[in-house]
């Protein structure tokens, strides 16, 4: 983990991460459904899952959003801070044993509305998509960032 | 955990939730960075957040997004299923000890653009507050939920 | 989670709830032997169990135990105190990819001996059968309840 | 974790074990909320519990249950099995910070009912104490044990 | 586990441990990420280890070390302090689903250089097999141990 | 976290990295413990520790040892692996809200004895400190790490 600098005129529209892959583990979802108290049946219960359209236990939402997340956290930048998260939709369920990548995209640059010497919003397109390639959740990342001061 | 049909006509603007409190420790947060892989220091080193403005270890957004969430997960309903999230802002941030509680109320309902007849959106705005009564984060949750079918 | 007042007058012999299920997984195990420092080979070495009649590892007793309990629990009542356990009896093996249902009834009330206008005690049979409606543990949960108050 | 036989022949009433301490943390709470589901406000708002009787939340009974059990596993015993428990009661609560030992001694020993030559019970009382003297739950624990074989 | 005083001078070379079995789980490379931080994919990417040599996901080194040498944790012995390790070898990768076994025998004694009347080391060889009977970790590990002092 | 090939012929002898710190939580020795099986009171029993000459509790060696080897996880190479660890030494004890920052220098290297145009092994000392600047544990990580084919 590095700390570097970047300001958001050092950002540019079209900018692109990817990530390396992680399988999402039975162990995940039992982790989840403990640190959030949702034990529903949709995720925990195996038997009943297998008579519903799914066929399977599904991932939490929250556990694919919170996982994917983390996985686009790349150097510590001073300059930026997570503002919120725009527009999430679960695309398609994540079962146990599939394995997400996710790509991060800046899809928009806007300047802060008070403030625009200062700060500006970087909207980055965060695409989790599976093993088949399909997608299973996207939402926009908002990070608001200095601008880099003159001297 | 009850199972409960309620339809997309059994709702109204308005109807509102609260949740009992939760206090988020530091183990939850040790235990979010472990599910998550997100070990920045601003969650994991006391020292160094000592000498930062907030003084001390700040909440990841997505633990207390994944909380709060499940925090307001009630019956289960199968007419109903989550659909996504909008409009997360984190407003403030929220330190280990903070005890935190959250309201769901529906602000708004739409029926599907394409099948009116069957199937509506809920948005539910869910508020996220500290022992303080200050508002630590919102986020306006969706649920497609069916409509009630004529016999 | 609602809170909610349900004095010792307000139940009758044969109240009876039921859960939904909830599938033991190799996490569960997992983390209850990192809970309870039993790391005994029944429920870690697969090897050794496949040598052995039940043929799998098994799960820990304090672990159905456990979950069985939480998985009862339903609306805070003010009114009422866990009070201790009676009569737990192991009956089968829960092996991992089992699930569990829960039916608790109450199947006995007595008037508390020295305070029989105060309260009483709640005697709840605990019943847990696995997916092929076996039953695997039972016992008794003991609940001190206050009475109504006359007004 | 060693491997000895010990057969019911070998034990007698009044056989007294006693473990080392353990401190109950705040993790420990958390870990076994996100094992059992029981998010109960008694043991997860802190601040809810600052104006209760007990002042400050309170270990799960069945964390305190759990935990004492299995710090009284010592070595394997290929002759016996863990019957079930009988009388458990909560006597006092553990807080967070409370470090409990365990003495486990058996006060009867029974021979099966149907087969008194091969097989008897021990009657095991386990006692859980805090670090003030005070006891906080008692159960007790019985083990089917096999009768010594005669050649 | 017991307290037990052992003195330098009451072990020998060639003295010989043998653990039960531990199968390593999915679980345990899960929580083993979430304590290190390390989600490298050679842990936690089915997909992308299908196409590797290895042909899947392998544990890391230090689950494995962690682990061997908490299954060799015996008595306490209050004479004996941990003080290192050596030449830590990774032999064959640990798979999920594998069962290792722990042996540690003292191959080597040896006095402290500047108190040889108070204290020595213990050089234990620890080496964990899989359940082919392969060597798929060893290390020394050494111990200083005060010796028995004279009446 | 991406993926760059260094060779053996990239490295050189005085190569440093420095790491962000980590503050050590009671949570993650009772973690580590859980995934362990070493339930010693040197880690568990606050009370025993008030005791004892350090004062309090004190983290596994194996916890601080995966920690500051998970900490220096940097970019993914396939070109090298992870060989082994020499010299591990405890120098000083780690307590709970101890903050360790890890530094790695390459203070060695070698060719493969039999195959010395192929590969070569990097000797990184691995130092962990903590808040106060006092060295509290030591190893050498060795990498098996090949060299850059001539085309």
């Amino acid at each position: 983990m590095l700390t570097k600098d970047r300001w958001y005129d050092d950002h540019e529209v079209g900018e692109r991460r990817e990530t390396v892959g992680r399988t999402i583990t039975e162990a995940d979802i039992v982790l989840h459904a403990g640190q959030t108290g949702d034990f529903f049946p949709h995720h925990m219960d195996a038997e009943w899952m297998a008579t519903q359209p799914a066929g399977q236990r599904i991932a939490h939402g929250t556990l694919i959003l919170s996982v994917a997340v983390g996985m686009t956290a790349g150097d510590i930048n001073p300059q930026a801070m997570s503002y919120g998260y725009d527009r999430i939709r679960f695309i398609r369920p994540v079962f146990i044993g599939d394995t997400i990548r996710v790509t991060a995209e800046i899809n928009e640059m806007s300047l802060h509305a008070k403030r625009p010497d200062e700060a500006g919003y970087l909207h980055e397109l965060v695409t989790v998509t599976n093993q088949h390639g399909d997608t299973v959740m996207v939402l926009t990342h908002l990070y608001l960032v200095n601008r880099r001061t003159k001297d």
